[in-house]
């Protein structure tokens, strides 16, 4: 078993990162303080639930505490107000109290949604993370949680970090293998914004990482973990350095809103954006290297590179525009200076960025 | 005008009491640094909006804030998540962005609901606080915001303090009758739980207050604020001290409850949950004037200190039961000690509570 600390004050929590950790959980659920007198509520989704919540509800109640479920459907429809009511009402049947504990068991959806609930649930109780899928190595650690509107992604929620994440690697044998490559974009975009040594890593071990060698992948997450950690103790709630975590992110998120999600993963989405950024950063005069190492390293991970090119060009735009406000025909964005290392750039012309989307449909 | 501060470190506010104080909006938000250049979002219900909107809206204008605006249906439904999802839309349709506040002009519906979409709205805007009913000199202190779920009432919500109340108390004027009554039951049990010259204060006020002579009622609120305030900055997240602003609620809510919200406005059923506080500290062996005066200044303020006989007994019970746990057959209850003072006493009886409540059915 990987430990490492997110380093927050009063508020540092752990993460662990092992194989088959689900049956330690009542173990490290009391050695962070989380009482066994009051109920958990567990909170799953469709795809994981059948295969993870008796084994991790089992190993709870083992371990003395009182466990409830509530299951969600699958995907990213459940990060809505309707179903934080629904969790809510679980919650409620169930007894939890004050000192009771959420646990969100699945992916990055679960994790917002049931952090989301743990946040406001009589005003917040304990959280804790169990992730099962590899992009959750990112959106499980930070604090950050969210539901969805109809008219925009991530907009109602809050900062509440988990107690711990629970990282069991063995849940990942289960996740489906276009989950696993999106996943792996985040890994890649965790190096490349920190650290040019685990980049080379990356670029050496893609293979082992897609065929989930349990070590190859506790080193990565590991690694990946650390990267984000390191960012949210610097910067808890985004006031500076934690913005450049949207490496990719601009572009990204625009092309899922303007692709309708579901066609484009999100990992997908921002392999697409992290090579518009290594194209702006040739733009604006970077080292050459940087684009070939961030396309070289995407495709060994086999994730597209290239924009579907029936996008329409101005909806991508548009997206963008509300995603990050241009002011005066500038925008922020991420843009990576060298392998490892990206700087925020406050006034990159927007007239430049479209030009990278059209070049981006013609990309290889 | 009045003003003191809720000393609560790097998050302490003003709140500013005074007759006409809407027109000076936009130097007090100025000064509590909240930015011109992002649009600003007062919500607000169908019942103060026809009287105050334009008001505050203009004087925020005139000093170059830029106003939107949503008016929730006046009354307990709108503290809902449906709503939540409302206040967003307008919020995102208006183009709120990090740096833009959310101000509640209302009683303690809109301050309740406002507030929470505050706490949630990009994880987090800034809040104002414009409180139009007496009752909000209780609700519009101390940062708790929340929504009902059809299962239970104020479940969903956050800790998120304001960075300023502006307590305008030309507004009070609309106020039905009936609704001024209620709030100052809110203003007694801050007396009762805290300061023995306030009460004796309110004894001899109380036709002052009822007929909201100016004077009377910025010393009333502002004397009201300050134990609210106090409370708070003790104890921001209701770990221990702030409890006892609970005087009179355990039997007030259950009434609620039981009753249906609607027949019993909520400074009603606490001012019966008062007397009921009273009793109990009679039972318990304290000083009888504890009763006698609670008992006389409640019917100073022609407030009701009988229980509806039709309620049943057994119900009011239950439905203690889920608002504060039975351990064992005890509760935890707050119980005068002195006027002016109280304790939190975690071992009543709730046999001798169930006693309570049938004489109360009888008081005069
Ligand atoms: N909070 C943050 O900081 C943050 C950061 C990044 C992303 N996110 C959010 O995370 C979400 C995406 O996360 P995700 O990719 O984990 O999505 P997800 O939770 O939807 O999981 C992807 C799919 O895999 C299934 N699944 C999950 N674990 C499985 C397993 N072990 N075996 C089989 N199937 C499994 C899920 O049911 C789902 O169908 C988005 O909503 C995004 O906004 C949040
Ligand atoms: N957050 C807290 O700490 C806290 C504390 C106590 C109560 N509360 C909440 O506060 C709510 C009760 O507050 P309330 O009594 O202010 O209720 P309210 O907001 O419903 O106002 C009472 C009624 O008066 C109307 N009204 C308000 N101001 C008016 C004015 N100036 N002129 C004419 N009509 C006006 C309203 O439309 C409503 O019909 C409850 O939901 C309760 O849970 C919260
Ligand atoms: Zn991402
Ligand atoms: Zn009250």
């Amino acid at each position: 078993m990987k430990q490492l600390t997110v380093e927050l004050g009063e508020r540092s929590y752990p993460i662990y990162i092992g194989d088959g950790l689900l049956a330690q959980a009542a173990e490290l659920f009391a050695q962070r303080g989380i009482s066994a007198k009051s109920p958990l509520l567990i909170v799953t989704d469709t795809a994981v639930g059948p295969h993870y919540l008796e084994p991790l509800a089992a190993a709870l109640r083992a371990g003395g505490y009182t466990v409830a479920a509530h299951t969600v459907e699958s995907g990213e429809k459940s990060k809505s107000l309707a179903v934080l009511q629904d969790i809510v009402a679980t919650a409620l049947e169930a007894g939890l109290d004050r000192k009771s504990a959420i646990v969100a068991l699945g992916g990055g959806v679960v994790g917002d949604v049931a952090g989301f609930a743990a946040a406001s649930y009589m005003r917040g109780v304990k959280f804790v993370q169990v992730p099962t899928t590899i992009l959750a190595h990112d959106s499980a650690v930070g604090g950050k949680v969210a539901v969805n509107h109809p008219l925009a992604k991530n907009i109602i929620g809050a900062f509440h970090q988990p107690e711990l994440v629970l990282y069991d690697t063995a849940t990942l044998r289960t996740l489906p293998p276009r989950e696993v490559r999106a996943g792996l974009a985040e890994m890649v975009k965790h190096g490349l914004i920190w650290d040019a040594s685990f980049v080379a890593w990356l670029d050496e071990n893609a293979q082992r990482l897609l065929a989930l060698e349990p070590e190859a992948l506790q080193y990565g997450l590991f690694e990946g973990c650390k990267v984000k950690a390191h960012v949210v103790s610097a910067d808890e709630r985004e006031d500076d350095l934690r913005a450049i975590l949207n490496l990719g992110h601009t572009i990204g998120h625009a092309l899922e809103a303007v692709a309708g999600y579901g066609e484009l993963l999100h990992g997908e989405a921002i392999s697409i954006g992290m090579i518009g950024a290594a194209k702006l950063a040739l733009r604006l005069g970077c080292d050459p290297e940087i684009y070939t190492v961030t396309k070289r390293l995407l495709q060994h991970f086999e994730l597209p590179t290239r924009m579907p090119p029936h996008l329409d060009t101005d909806a991508i735009m548009t997206a963008m525009s509300h995603d990050k406000k241009f002011k005066e025909g500038r925008m922020v964005y991420i843009v990576p200076t060298a392998i490892g290392r990206v700087e925020i750039n406050k006034s990159v012309q927007a007239e430049l960025v479209r030009d990278i989307v059209n070049e981006l449909k013609e990309e290889a």
